[in-house]
Formats: structure tokens, C-alpha cells, sequence
């Protein structure tokens, strides 16, 4: 399949390249390439730049936002919450239609520091927000509760014995996705119903920073157990 | 020990049920004594009226909250979230100093219909109004996470393979709590940090709400798996 995953950092390489291992043609899109091209530090949270991961994944094409969506037939939305919409603007809505967006981003609202807060919750969602914005796309929300590393590579975890979610209004889209989740490694994808349920899993970010506290790793996920 | 149960309901019975199984010496508050032995009709839940749960129980006494607290060395908090501070009020503060409060309240509102909202999230939670409202009681935050039946008898789903949180600013006080959440049959209680992360678990309830309704049942819990 085509899909242009949205969004250079860590869960946007740590998606392209689980896509393209699994045979997918993978485009990553970026609002500035040449911006995303001249980074070569980490960013702030130690992680090597774009330039270092696209070394080792030469298969894997960087364009901008409108070009990487405009030969997609599904996309990842792997862009901080903050700026999602602004991205999915910038790949032009004309690009978007009857199009599948696997939306992996949180609310998180780091301007007052560490933990950060959420931007919208509990009465809306950012998955709603971009259903909402975007009618033409087909939003399912999905791999917004754990670590990118696991997110694409859940055995990395008790042989993957672990559970994702997944929330949308169209079936034929989340059981589209399922299949990826589970080519993926996942086993246990759970569908909450329509894209109001992201509310919810938006909403295990808090319970989620303060684990990773906790614990002292991001390397764990939620199991629902019943 | 001698332990208050504050709240009359659902989780009220469950947790005071238990705890006087397990040996305590167990007394419900109520607001109003006489009220709570006059309702004779299920709740809107479809809960059994107090009275009928009594009568299996007779050695757990009904007492008005000042006269519970005042006998009471720890104290549980199963009331609702909305009336949680006024509960407590009514307990007395010269009755709360320096005890244990077990909070297993969420802050739910129901105002707008099912599923209920939050009434504090995020940036405050309703344990840290407990708190800061009774600055004399060390308040834990814990079991409000899943459903009363799994509160006390956690062995009842995968033989009580699954995890619970406390999260509260005296150690000691998490560490009594943590005595008795095991003493239910609890094996995996992770102390999450002081009462600020409550926070985190309160705001776990809408997906728990969303799971309830996906799976269809309340018995399903949270595994932290790591």
C-alpha cells in the first residue's frame, strides 16, 4: 500500500519504518524538507535527527505535507498534537478524500512544563477535531497509548500479550487498520466504537507520563484483562 | 482496625462487606441514618437498596458520618465525587486528624447524561481537593479504577492477574493502604507518586466507561504489563 506518514520524529520514523520493513511504499511528509534535512542534532528529547534515520532507510522518500499525501492512499498522522491540523491543512484537502488517517497524536500541552496537560479532553477530543475539520478523511484513532518502539513492534513486550484500541465512525476503515495493527505484531486490538471513544484514550495520557515515572521506562503497556 | 466506610452505595457495600470478612470492625456512614434504612427500592443503577444488603451484614453498623469518623482509625471514601467534600464535612474535622482516607470516589458528572464527564481533571483532581480541603487526613487515592466487585475480590478475573494504583504524599499511609488493598487479593498495586497523580487514574474512567461499553461488562481490569 501507499501511505505518506505525517510528522519526522520519533513515532513518525519509528512508523515509516516498520511500514516499509513490512513492504509498504512509504513516503514521510514534512512541512520544510529542507528544514527536516538540515537538522543534525537531536532534538529535545535526545532523539537523533531525521537525516541519521533516513541514512539507514534509503527506501523511504521525505516530500512535503501536500506531495507525500497526494500519492497516499492512507496516511499516519505522526505530527505533535499541537500542529496537527496546521499539517493536515498543509497536504491540501484535495489530497485527503475518502482517504483513511491513522491518527496517532495526543493533546499534549507542554507550555506549562512537565507533565503536560491535554489542549482539548473529556468533551471533545483531537481525534474529533480532525473528523471534524477534515469530513473527507476517515479518522481512526489508534497507537496514542504506548511507546513508538511498541507501537510497531509489540513483541518487543511479553511476546506482545498486551492490548491497542482502536475508535472511529467507519468500520470499513478501522477494519482496514486492524489488519496493519496486526501486521504489526498486535493481537489484541479492541474497538471502542466511534471517534468520541478517542476521548478516552486521549485521556490515559496522565495515567500514562505518570507510569513511565513510576516505573522508569517507557517500555510497558496496557493490558485490558476480562 | 476500626474502619469508616463513608457512602451507603454500591461500592460502599462492597468494600465494607469485605472489610469486615477480613476481620475489621467495620461501620457505614451515611448522611442520614433514617433516610438511607427508608429506601427500600433498587437505585438508579438497579443496585439493592441498603436495607437488603444489611440484613446479610449484621455485624457492619449504619451510623450518621460524625459518629463513623469518630470511632473509625482509618476511613474509606466511597461516596459519590459530588458530594464527596460535604460527606466529609459532615464527618467532622476534629474526626479526620491524622487518619488514613482510602478515596475510591471519581469526579463524575452526570449532568449531561451517560457517559458522565469529569468535573475536575487534568490540571487538579479530586484527591488533591481532598486533600487540600482536609489537609489533616493523608489521603490515598486508590481503587477507583475498576469495578466494586474486582475492588475486593480481585481474584474473581485471571486469578487477580491484573494491576491497581495509590497515589498519595505520606508513605506511610500508602503503605498501610497497599497492606490492606492485599490483604483483597491484590498482587500488583504500583505506587504512582504523590496525590497529584491521582490525576492520572481519575482521568483513566472515560476509557473505562468506553471498555465497559465495548466489552459489554464491568469485569475487566487494567494490566500494566512491563
Amino acid at each position: 500500500m501507499k501511505i505518506a506518514v505525517l510528522g519526522t520524529g520519533m513515532v513518525g520514523q519509528a512508523l515509516a519504518g516498520r511500514l516499509a520493513e513490512l513492504g509498504h511504499e512509504v513516503t514521510v511528509g514534512t512541512r520544510d524538507v529542507d528544514a527536516t534535512l538540515a537538522r543534525t542534532t537531536p532534538d529535545g528529547m535526545g532523539n537523533p535527527p531525521y537525516v541519521a534515520w533516513a541514512a539507514d532507510h534509503p527506501q523511504v522518500r521525505l516530500a512535503p505535507f501536500a506531495d507525500a499525501a497526494a500519492g497516499a492512499e492512507l496516511l499516519v498522522n505522526a505530527t505533535s498534537g499541537g500542529v496537527s491540523i496546521a499539517a493536515l491543512q498543509a497536504a491540501g484537502t484535495e489530497n485527503l478524500t475518502g482517504k483513511i488517517l491513522i491518527d496517532i497524536a495526543n493533546p499534549l500541552d507542554f507550555s506549562n512544563g512537565f507533565p503536560p496537560t491535554l489542549f482539548v479532553k473529556d468533551t471533545d477530543s483531537l481525534g474529533e477535531q480532525i473528523q471534524a475539520a477534515f469530513p473527507q478523511l476517515r479518522v481512526v484513532k489508534a497507537l496514542n497509548t504506548l511507546t513508538a518502539a511498541l507501537m510497531v513492534n509489540p513483541k518487543a513486550l511479553a511476546d506482545g500479550d498486551h492490548s491497542i484500541f482502536v475508535s472511529g465512525n467507519d468500520a470499513e476503515a478501522k477494519k482496514t487498520v486492524t489488519g496493519i495493527l496486526e501486521s504489526f505484531g498486535h493481537t489484541d486490538v479492541i474497538d471502542l466504537g466511534d471517534i468520541t471513544t478517542a476521548r478516552g484514550t486521549e485521556m490515559l495520557l496522565p495515567v500514562w507520563l505518570r507510569l513511565m515515572g513510576a516505573l522508569n521506562t517507557p517500555m510497558f503497556n496496557f493490558k485490558i484483562v476480562r
